[in-house]
């Protein structure tokens, strides 16, 4: 009955016949292309659209202008449009795209399908986002953190056994984290769970968006480590910042390259910024009692390996439960991408295995 | 089929039928006392049996002598003899005992039912506890961390939704937490999880056994706070401290005795452990994204209003997800049982719910 329904959809399909001896039995295929996910990345630097198979692999990438300083509902029109652009311009079949989600820095209202301000996207509060792309793009729509997303995408993309307890930490223009768990990223109370870039690691230190005091994101995050930088211009003069808010994703890759290529100002800058997600990543191996941590995210795209290292060292020596059992800390494939990526198994697993994700909404003129 | 086990079992019982016009209905009742578990907490100060049934009242409670710094097979062998005359004692009938659980600090190793050694049971890291504890009681045993023992024990006593995201604190000798997700504690990778105790609150500070650095622990638990005491024991000459390392746990109930009388040096001290802590109950509920809070141990048996007063103004200010939903912060009815009485819920867990819980384990000598 369960084959029969799969034939029906499409998600598996008759290959021929064996007959080695006794019954013919029929062969069976997994049809990957059968259902697709998009995943849509919210940006403040750029909109990152892909297109995933039930393989989890990636079938399509497109990238637009980021919101930036934008209105929402123009930022909106032209996700809108850069999905139209991209379905056609893929040779994508639109009968088979199960759904978009659209992922976001949190927090985030998963009910409502809004995401409530960060501080690069404070102007997006209020604004009914899950609806006003849900009627655009004709499909079911989720809203989702981008961290969190990152996390259930790299589960899926390193065959990760169900039975670990994955994390993920991702670095974009803020710090956020994902644990998945039997599978299944992990939700606390609200879908913002996880918010490794607000553990407190400089007490009463530098004011955070989030009404707390010194955390993580304000030391360790790309515009954090820009605006030391800024602080001490003379010392990066060889090289090419600009500090330009809008363009700290850029800078920070021009410091990390120099970083790794031995420029000793942006070495010290990246390893201070390494020794506090060391500490974040601590706190969050403890609380979850982790087995594997994986980097992911923009930020550790060019110089993640100063990350890594400096992470695995705090581990070793500092992490409660070291004597029972090993941790893997390990990079990303695909950090730029990790989080729209995401957010496309987001959407296949709410198809495939519902109950197990988040649910995908119809926009209110799409229904009617 | 499932009645008539339960029936057999004597779990529920038949207590007459009923006849309102139709086929007669048999009436069931369920019978609390069918199954009764046994929680013992091993501790430096006290060693507490509690037995509760399966509606999970308290059914009898005995307190013998604590671990100290007693060989552990001279305070074993206290323990076996503990529970002999606590059964005898009580009146439980011993087949239906469904099993023991043991709890203390961590960190534990739950497969091979070892502790491996808190500061203050160091001494213990490599006893074979369950087996030297199961040979001598005769039932099936478990051993688990005292602190997460106590998060389910609230959990079940209160009488909580499954659905809700459900954490505690505990101070007992150090500070450890338990969540309860679905109805059931959250593990992680070995049983070591929600090791808040362990969040940093000073960076760089005193040096924690975990081989990190300003450990939560080292600043709001019972040990630290009379340790700041004694290094200015004038202006305590009024309350009768020992300051004696054994009897930590008594000179904090005097301490907190005095700071909510208004004794301004004991105040001052308490009230700024509450500032830790709080610190830690914004790390636990932005990483696990809480619905609710219980503070929990002998060391909020005294002064916990100061510590829930504190947690609740730090968690309104500066969660993370504040704005998505509330979270109640709420102070345990029996805090000073509280491990004791999770360990037994453990056992009644891992009988009545097998695959929810952690396993029971006939000792080797038992088997034989």
């Amino acid at each position: 009955m369960i084959v029969r329904k799969l034939l029906t959809d499409g998600i598996v399909r008759l290959t021929g016949s064996t007959a080695t001896g006794g019954k013919p039995r029929q062969m069976l295929e997994i049809n990957a292309r059968a259902r697709i996910g998009v995943g849509i990345q919210l940006a403040f630097e750029a909109i990152t659209l892909v297109a995933t198979d039930t393989s989890g692999g990636v079938i399509a990438r497109h990238q637009i202008d980021g919101a930036a300083l934008a209105p929402p509902e123009k930022v909106t029109r032209r996700i809108v449009q850069g999905y139209v652009d991209f379905v056609r311009g893929s040779g994508l079949d639109q009968t088979t795209i199960a759904g978009v989600a659209i992922v976001a820095p949190g927090p985030i209202d998963q009910k409502a399908g809004r995401i409530l301000g960060p501080p690069t996207l404070q102007h997006w509060r209020d604004f009914p986002l899950r609806e006003e792309i849900g009627s655009g793009v004709g499909v079911p729509l989720l809203v989702d953190n981008d961290a969190a997303a990152a996390g259930i995408g790299e589960f899926w993309s390193r065959g990760v056994s169900r039975h670990e307890t994955f994390g993920s930490i991702y670095i974009g223009s803020g710090i956020g984290a994902g644990v998945v768990l039997d599978g299944a990223l992990y939700r606390g109370a609200s879908s913002n769970a996880a918010e490794i870039g607000h553990v407190t690691v400089v007490p009463g230190g530098r004011e955070c968006f989030c009404g707390n005091f010194g955390c993580l994101e304000r030391y360790a995050a790309p515009s954090a480590v820009l605006s030391e930088a800024s602080a001490n211009k003379r010392a990066f003069d060889d090289l090419d910042l600009t500090f330009e808010v809008e363009r700290n994703a850029r800078d920070f890759d021009v410091l990390g390259l120099a970083a790794i290529n031995g420029h000793a100002a942006a070495r010290t800058l990246i390893q201070r910024s390494a020794v506090y997600l060391a500490e974040g990543a601590v706190t969050l191996a403890n609380l979850f009692d982790l087995d594997a941590l994986i980097l992911t995210g923009p930020g550790v795209a060019i110089a993640g390996s100063m990350y890594t290292r400096a992470i695995r060292t705090r581990l070793e020596s500092q992490r409660f439960a070291r004597s029972t059992h090993p941790i893997s800390v390990e990079l990303s494939a695909n950090p730029r991408d990790a989080a729209a990526i995401g957010a496309s198994s987001l959407v296949l697993q709410s198809t495939l295995s519902p109950g197990h994700g988040p649910v995908l909404h119809r926009s209110a003129r799409d229904r009617g």
